[in-house]
């Protein structure tokens, strides 16, 4: 990694810390030059602009997502444990995040209402998480795993729905059940997604 | 109404409509000045700091809250009626706001990191309202309209998923299928928590 590199990387890593703490609109040139001990014009040399800096730290989040989530996930058989790895290293995503929790769920609602090209990136990779879920219901269906007639984008929906009460519970209200909960709901979905022939063995 | 009442009225409306639209870290007494040509001096004399203000719109919300959803969801009849007007009068409550969406859904995720007298009596309202949907899912086992062996945490953590994930595919995802998801989740949710009896009827 050369020099101009690796200053890049480490303004991303001191961003994206301070993006999951305070949420990304907090996130500026002059905050991260305070911050990290940088000087203003060297942030300058690697970020134009404040929305520009935001959507690295954007991009670097669905990098991270992508490498404990999705394709550890997509190393899993098709079906029912692909599944699995699926909510499993979601909860992973989500306890080592500093603070715990998922920066997307954060984001999401930052951003629901303000405009931008930050709120447009962020709206593209959560559809691509959304197909990715769609995905991996629609090959177990094929594999016989799931139900034929399971609706993956109402499976996709639930599965959304469980992560989200589980940030909810357990972050906002410090309820010690919530992982709990989450397991609880999880494999009610999975119970009532599973084909006939699944459900024999 | 005197006329005291009448200004503080007012202030608390504004700050309403401005912390639904940019947050409620946003509302300051500075901004509502400027915002609802009120005088700084004449604000101060209703409020007396930043905080005092944000703690008024958060009871502002509860009331609303309390006024839209709880309050006629509890005159339906106990049991299933009753779960389905709570749905729906949550529907109707986030339709209604502006922009649409469910303000505490934005404050859960502003404030899960920021400790103070406001996340306390955010988290307080919040456990409040699983405490009524788990009360009238006890209702619901009780008249015998639902299983006796649901678990009213398990279906409040499964209803708030699919309230959260209604709000995420609607209001950031702007997905058309949005309300025919929750619909649909809902739906499920009630036909897996329905007692054998009433599923004869």
């Amino acid at each position: 990694m050369s020099k101009g590199e690796q200053t890049r990387r480490e303004i991303i890593d001191h961003a994206f810390s301070l993006a999951a703490e305070i949420g990304l609109e907090g996130v500026s040139l002059a905050v991260l030059a305070g911050n990290a001990g940088l000087s203003k014009s060297g942030l300058f040399a690697h970020f134009k602009s404040k929305e520009a800096l935001q959507l690295a730290v954007v991009e670097e989040a669905r990098e991270r997502f992508t490498a404990i989530v999705i394709r550890p996930a997509l190393r899993e058989p098709r079906g029912e444990p692909r599944l699995r790895a699926l909510f499993a290293r979601f909860m992973l995503w989500r306890a080592s995040q500093k603070p715990p929790g998922c920066i997307f769920q954060s984001l999401s609602q930052e951003y629901d209402d303000r405009p931008g090209p930050v709120r447009s990136r962020l709206v593209e990779i959560q559809r691509e998480w959304l197909d990715a879920v769609r995905r991996v219901v629609q090959a177990g269906v094929e594999q016989g795993d799931l139900r034929a007639d399971l609706d993956p984008g109402l499976f996709a929906f639930e599965f959304q729905g469980v992560l989200m009460a589980h940030q909810y519970l357990g972050k906002l209200l410090d309820d010690p059940d919530a992982p709990a909960l989450a397991e609880a709901a999880f494999e009610s979905l999975l119970a009532r997604s599973r084909s006939h022939a699944a459900r024999r063995h």
